[in-house]
C-alpha cells in the first residue's frame, strides 16, 4: 500500500489548486465589502496551510506507486476537495447546517447541480462565484480523470478509451501531462467562448461568467432561483444548448483542432449516437407538447430541445417547469437522466458508449439464439470489444441500477415519497441535478430533505462521478489485503 | 421455416388439452344451472373443433424441425391458448370488453394474477374455476417450457440448465417426454396436497381447490375480492407460504424423491439464495413494522413473511393492505417484484440464478480491477460459466429493465401516473400481479386502466413469461430471413 507520506505529497498540489481558485471569491468579497469576506479568508488560510503542510511533510520520492494507490488517491483527492470546498459555506453561515454545506459542496464538485440554497438572486456575489467555480473545477477534474486515470484503471469498460494519454507508466508520464495541459487550455477556451456568447445574449458579465462555468462543466448551478427562466432569452438558451452539447463530447476530440487538423468530432460514433438520442427524445416531446398540451409549436420545439439537452448532458438548467407536462414527459426525463453524455467529457450518467456496447451485445445475443454454434467477433468503431470490456460495462450498468435502487430504498426509509426517492437517487447518481415530482422537480429544491437523505445523496453523487468502482473497490477487504 | 401444416399438427394437441380442461367449468355450470353454461359450451365447441381441425389438416411428418421453428411454435402456442382461454369471458359477458377478456386470460395463462374483475365473491363458480384452471395450466406450461424448451433454446443464460430433459433431438425425445410426464405427476401431487391442506385450514372444498391451483402456479387469483384477507386464518396463510415456496423451486429437484432418493432440494444454490433473500427482506420489514408502524410483533412477522413470499415468488396473494406500510415498504415490494423465484419453477421475475451470476461477475470485475492481468475461471455450483451464458444473462437483465422502462413510458403516455406506470410495467413483466400505489396496489384492481394500457400490459405479461427473447426474436428481420 502507498505510504501516507507519498500520499500527502500528491494531495498537496491538488489542495493548493483549490486554495488558488479560492482567491477569486476572496477578491470579490473584498471588492464588494461582503459579509462573507472573513469566511473566505479563513477558508483560504485553512486550505492553503493544509496544502503547504501536506507538501512539506510529504515524501517527494514515489517508490512502487501501484494500481491500488491510484484508486485510493483518486477517491481521497475528491473527498478532500469536497471537504475544503464546503468551508466557506460553513463559516459564512450561508447554509443551515454542516450537512447542507457538504451537500452543496459535493453537488458542486461532482457537477451535479442539486442545491439546498434559495434566495440566490440576493446572495452575495462571492458565494455565487464560489459555487460556480467549484463546478468548473469539478468539470476539469472529471475530464482529466476520464481521459487519463479511469481508462488506466479499466473501470466500467473505460479501457476501451486506453490511449497514449492514459499510459501512466513513468516513461509516458510527460506525454500524459502534455495532453492534460492541452485539455486544460481547451477547457479554458471553450469556457471563455461560452461567457462571451452569454454576454452577447444579454447576460451581465457576472451572470455570463458564472453560467459559462456551470455550462461547460455540465453542472447547472445558476445565479438565479429560477435558473434560465430568469433570462427569458431565446438567444441565451440557444448559446446554452450549443455549449452543453460541446461539453458533453469527449474533450480529446478537440485536440486535433489545436494543430489545425480536422477533428473527428461529427464522425465519432459516440457523438453521433448522443445527438441521435437527444434529437429523438426532443422530437417526441415536441410532438407531445403540441398535440397533447396544445403548446404553440415554436415554443414547444424550443422548450423540448433545451430541457432534453439540459437533462441529457446532465447539466440540469431549467427553462420551464416541465413537471407541468404530465407523467409521460416526467417518465421521458427520468430515463434521460440515466443516459448522460460521452465518456471523457464533463457529463455524467451511464454514458453513451455503454449503451452502444449494450446494443452490440443485444444484437449478438439475438443472433446467437438463431445460430448457436456461430463464432462472433465484436467490435465498435473499429476497435475490438474484448470480453473484459463487455463484462465491465454490463457489471457497471447493473451496479448502477442496483445502487439507484438501494439509495431509493434508503430515501424512502428516511420518509420521502416513492417518486422523490427514486428520482433523487437517479438524478444524483447521474450527476444531473433536478428530479421529477413536487419536491425536487425543476422548480423544487433539495433543502427540505432530511439530513439522512442528504448524506445518502452525497454518497450517490460521489459514486456516480467516480464511476462507482473507484469508490466501491475501497470497500472490499481484498483491496486492503496484501 | 416450418410449414404451416406441421405447425397445425403440433398446435392441435395443445388446444385439445385446453378443450379438455374446459369440460370442468362446463360441468360445474351445468350442475349449478349457471347462466354461463351456454358461454362455456360454445367456447368448448369452438376450442375442440379448432383443435380437431388443426390436427386433421396438419401434416403428421416433421421434416427439418429447426431451432427457429421452436421459437415460433412456443410463442404461437401461448398466444393461441390465451385467445381461446378468453372465449368464456367474452361470450358470458363477465367482463366489459374484449380487451378485458384478453387481459384476464393473458393474466391467467401467464400466472400473473392481475385482474380486471370485481365482485368475485358473488361470481358464478364455473367462471371462478376457469380462471383458476387457466393459471394452473399456465403453471404447468412454464414448468415444461423452463425445463425442456428454454434451456434448449439457450435463452437468457438458461443453457446453464441444459440437462437430459432439454435435449430435443429425435433420439432423446422419448426420455424428455418421460421426464415431462413425471413433472406433470409431481405438479398434480403438490396441487392435491395443497388443496387438502387448505381444507384442513378451514377453506371450503371449492375455495381450497381454486386456491391450490393458483398457489402452486404462483398465479395468485382468488375467489374473493379481498384475497387471503377474506379467510383471516393463520393456518391458511402458513399453508399458502409453504406451497408458494414449494412452487418457486425448480421442479426437477423433486424428481429424485419419486424414486425414494434424496433430493438436493436444500443444498441447491438457487434455492438457498432464494430463501436467504426472502428471509432478509422479511426480517427487515418485520423490524420496520414493529419499530416504525407500532405493529404487534407476531402480526408483524406473519404479515411480513406472507407478503414477502407472495410477491417474491411472484404469486401475488394479499393478506393485508401493505400500501399502508409507507413508502419504504412500497419500495421494498417494488424491488422484490423483480427478484422472482428459481428457474424451472412456476414463478416469474428475473430469477435467482441470474442474480447469482451477476454476483459472480461483480466479484470478478472488482478483482480484475486490482489484478488486471490475472486469468479468472468462472463457475457456479460446480458448472463452468461460459462467456455465452454470462453475456446472455447480462443481456436479459438489461433488456428486462429496458422493456419495463419502455412500457412504463407508454403507460404514462396513456395517462397513468408515474408510480402506477412503473409498478404496472414491473409487476406484469415479472408476472407478479399486484403493484404499488392507489390504483393497482394490493387493494386495487386493473379495471380502471385504459384499453391502451391493458394491451401494453398484455404484451409485458407475455414477454415476461416467455423470457422476453422467445417473442423478441420473432420481431427481428433476421428471424424471417433465410
Amino acid at each position: 500500500m502507498i505510504s501516507f507520506s507519498s500520499m500527502r505529497f500528491l494531495l498537496g498540489p491538488i489542495l493548493m489548486g483549490l486554495a488558488f481558485l479560492m482567491l477569486a471569491p476572496c477578491a470579490v468579497a473584498w471588492h464588494y465589502g461582503s459579509p462573507d469576506l472573513n469566511a473566505f479568508l479563513l477558508s483560504e488560510a485553512a486550505t492553503a496551510s493544509t496544502a503547504i503542510l501536506l507538501m512539506i511533510t510529504g515524501r517527494r520520492k514515489l517508490l512502487h506507486f501501484r494500481l491500488r494507490d491510484m484508486f485510493l488517491l483518486t477517491s481521497v483527492s475528491w473527498l478532500l476537495v469536497c471537504a475544503f470546498g464546503s468551508l466557506p459555506f460553513i463559516l459564512s453561515h450561508t447554509v443551515a447546517s454542516v450537512t447542507d454545506a457538504v451537500f452543496e459542496s459535493v453537488s458542486a464538485i461532482t457537477t451535479t447541480g442539486a442545491t439546498v440554497l434559495t434566495g440566490l438572486d440576493s446572495m452575495p456575489r462571492d458565494m455565487l462565484l464560489w459555487r460556480s467555480m467549484m463546478q468548473w473545477l469539478g468539470g476539469l477534474g472529471i475530464i482529466a480523470l476520464g481521459t487519463a486515470v479511469l481508462p488506466f484503471l479499466r473501470i466500467g469498460g473505460m479501457r476501451l478509451f486506453n490511449t497514449e494519454s492514459s499510459d501512466l507508466s513513468e516513461k509516458a508520464l510527460p506525454s500524459t501531462r502534455r495532453i492534460l495541459n492541452r485539455l486544460l487550455l481547451i477547457y479554458l477556451i471553450i469556457s471563455a467562448a461560452c461567457a462571451t456568447c452569454y454576454v452577447f445574449a444579454g447576460m451581465t458579465v457576472f451572470d455570463a461568467i458564472n453560467h459559462a462555468m456551470t455550462t461547460v462543466s455540465t453542472g447547472g448551478f445558476s445565479t438565479h432561483d429560477s435558473s434560465f427562466t430568469f433570462f427569458d432569452s431565446r438567444l441565451a438558451e440557444l448559446v446554452c444548448v450549443i455549449f452543453m452539447l460541446l461539453a458533453a463530447v469527449p474533450f480529446m476530440l478537440y485536440l486535433p483542432l489545436m494543430f489545425g487538423r480536422r477533428s473527428g468530432l461529427l464522425s465519432d460514433g459516440q457523438v453521433q449516437s448522443m445527438l441521435a438520442i437527444y434529437f429523438s427524445v426532443a422530437t417526441v416531446l415536441t410532438i407531445w407538447l403540441i398535440v397533447n398540451d396544445q403548446v404553440e409549436s415554436s415554443a414547444a420545439i424550443r422548450e423540448a430541445i433545451f430541457n432534453v439537452v439540459s437533462i441529457g448532458t446532465t447539466t440540469g438548467f431549467v427553462s420551464t417547469d416541465y413537471s407541468e407536462w404530465g407523467s409521460f414527459a416526467a417518465m421521458a426525463f427520468f430515463f434521460l437522466t440515466f443516459v448522460g453524455g460521452c465518456s471523457g467529457s464533463t457529463s455524467g450518467g451511464i454514458k453513451i458508449f455503454r449503451f452502444k456496447i449494450a446494443a452490440v451485445m443485444l444484437r449478438e445475443t439475438l443472433q446467437r439464439l438463431l445460430h448457436p454454434n456461430a463464432v462472433f467477433s465484436r467490435s465498435m468503431q473499429g476497435r475490438p470489444l474484448s470480453d473484459e470490456i463487455v463484462a465491465s460495462v454490463m457489471a457497471f450498468s447493473l451496479v448502477f441500477a442496483t445502487i439507484v435502487g438501494l439509495a431509493a430504498t434508503l430515501l424512502a426509509a428516511a420518509g420521502n415519497d416513492v417518486v422523490t426517492s427514486f428520482s433523487a437517487a437517479a438524478t444524483t447518481m447521474a450527476n444531473v441535478g433536478p428530479g421529477i415530482g413536487d419536491v425536487i422537480g425543476p422548480t423544487g429544491n433539495f433543502a427540505s430533505l432530511s439530513d439522512q437523505s442528504k448524506w445518502v445523496l452525497c454518497v450517490t453523487m460521489l459514486l456516480g462521478r467516480l464511476e462507482i468502482f473507484t469508490l466501491l473497490l475501497l470497500l472490499t477487504p481484498e483491496f486492503w489485503r496484501g
